[in-house]
């Protein structure tokens, strides 16, 4: 087999992103080791799982649910071996997830670069994956962390279920706000949340605190998914590392669609839903109709409020911490959940 | 989504296999109890899964690794729930490989049955393995079982290791006995050991008796998968529930073809060689030439003694144990896995 890794180069995009590296100053060192450590989990005596590897590795990611258990126990303590290796393994299960789905939904590009399923074939990604996912339990299970293990296996199946909503509501113009709510909770906003809750948990041991940051993740979470939907609509190619439109082209209706469409009178919607049911939405002459149809029925004004609604629901979580840098970073973290470009 | 299920029939050469019924014998209240809880497992609010599960309750397999727990552990004592859950865990986790192995061997049937993947499609199989992988682990968990959390997670660890070579040693006719060994002790070996280990567990506690049982399963393991490539020559169609020459097809070179070529002279196993690398051996009309090479060059034969060879090494380690009905279907087992029909 050729190494598709030989075709890679960074874009220029990635290189930045300033409002990151200001909140992730207190946990530097500790994200630095985090790293390293992700470097080990990626090595094998299997030639073809080290070229998948190394393709992974060369685009390191933004690390922002290690970051939030970092800086969540941080609050608290100074990190040890416990938290660098749960940290690690969320950021495998977060890869894991975005490997299986990647050649779900058939995606060509990620952050820019081309995705396993692209380079290699659907295989290999489901593949690759399993082995992320059990190497992550594995080392946490081997090293006696059996109360992280809880919670990441509790996430893990959420994240599942959250993929099989996606499937089932796919290409479904009359999925509504609650039921795509629970599609996004699942999907997303359960890792945010258990990042957060390991970091409690390490942090101050099981309690009220672990309950309590669980649902400032959750939050947080949902903020950032709503976001990330916003982008496909308002978003810069150039920043995005993806075309506008490509959520609506891989069958996903998400929230800005999903408002405008309850806010737009019967006609309208029904003549919108009999786009998106023929498929013909997906085609790009048409994307600039959904566009206007989207912006003409508030569905970014809302879609926007609503994440900031959540994101301040998120805020007040955090109200009986003590000041420190790192509580300030997750206030930080919050705010770039909502106003990131990308 | 229409419902595949509708075209279910259960073939009739599933309907009895008197040798396994009747090493089942002891178990057979507990395995009963296993196959109901399972049921539980697959209920879910979500229809996708739903339908998905249903297509796989309909023909419950042989349930050989939760057979083997529950001998092994009621050797020593009564099984409780403890051993009810686990033996569901194994059983469940070998359900998840069996999805995404045919979805990555683009298999098109199961036991005569048609595969996840024939009747949805790929993404559907990712997920549906997702989703049993990671409810096994979570239920596991859940319950506080950690120390059988930890030995299925280093399993399926290995198992999705074995995924790995048995993909780079696709097609690839120059592979050595011992990289396929290496092979399939990771992806088949494996979960027969840990099936056996978690009993040995569950029964005496951490010991000796767990490291004896895991080496018991591991040289299992081997004779049952051996057993099984030999199939692939001289199995009866209908008895097996798909064609001879299955794996070939699929790029898997196995046991007996490895054995004739490493006894054929250079010239020979130079032309079958090239055969195999060109494809042409895939072809229906020389599947016969294959089977003539390998009978010729005894590897059939000689991979029947690899087979019953660490049949007799698993049926050695038993030796110290006390005379039981659990111990005779242990040994019966044995026998099971070098001389079933399918």
């Amino acid at each position: 087999m050729p190494s598709p890794t030989d075709r890679n180069t960074t874009p220029a995009f990635l290189a930045r992103d300033d409002a990151l590296r200001r909140l992730q100053a207190p946990v530097d060192a500790s994200l630095r080791e985090v790293q390293e450590r992700i470097g080990d989990f990626f090595t094998t005596p299997i030639v073809l799982i080290d070229e998948v590897s190394r393709h992974l590795l060369s685009t390191p990611g933004k690390k922002f649910r290690p970051t939030l258990l970092l800086l969540v126990a941080g609050m608290k303590k100074e990190p040890g071996p416990k938290e660098i290796r749960s940290a690690c393994v969320l950021e495998l299960i977060h890869t894991a997830t975005l490997i299986h789905d990647d050649s779900v939904d058939k995606s060509y590009l990620r952050r820019g670069i081309p995705t396993v399923n692209s380079l290699w074939d659907d295989q290999v990604s489901i593949i690759m994956g399993d082995y992320l996912y059990t190497k992550a339990f594995h080392s946490l299970l081997e090293d006696g962390y059996h109360d992280v293990a809880e919670i990441v296996a509790r996430c893990a199946f959420r994240m599942s279920i959250g993929e099989m909503l996606q499937i089932e509501q796919k290409s479904d113009p009359d999925v509504t706000e609650e039921a795509y709510d629970q599609l996004i909770q699942e999907k997303t906003a359960s890792l945010i949340s258990a990042s957060c809750e390991v970091g409690a948990l390490l942090g101050w041991g099981p309690g009220e605190n672990q309950r309590r940051m669980a649902a400032f993740g959750t939050d947080l979470g949902m903020a950032y998914q709503i976001t990330d939907d916003l982008f496909d609509y308002v978003g810069d190619e150039r920043v995005m590392g993806k075309e506008a439109g490509s959520d609506l082209r891989e069958g996903k209706i998400t929230a800005p669609l999903i408002r405008a469409l309850r806010n737009a009178p019967a006609e309208e919607a029904a003549r919108m839903k009999a786009l998106v049911r023929s498929g013909e939405a997906l085609r790009p002459a048409l994307w600039s109709d959904v566009l206007g149809f989207v912006e003409k029925h508030r569905g970014l004004e809302e879609s926007r409020q609503r994440a900031l609604g959540f994101a301040e629901r998120a805020r007040t979580r955090l109200l009986s911490c003590d000041d420190s840098p790192h509580l300030r970073c997750l206030l930080e973290a919050v705010d770039y959940a909502v106003q990131r470009d990308r």
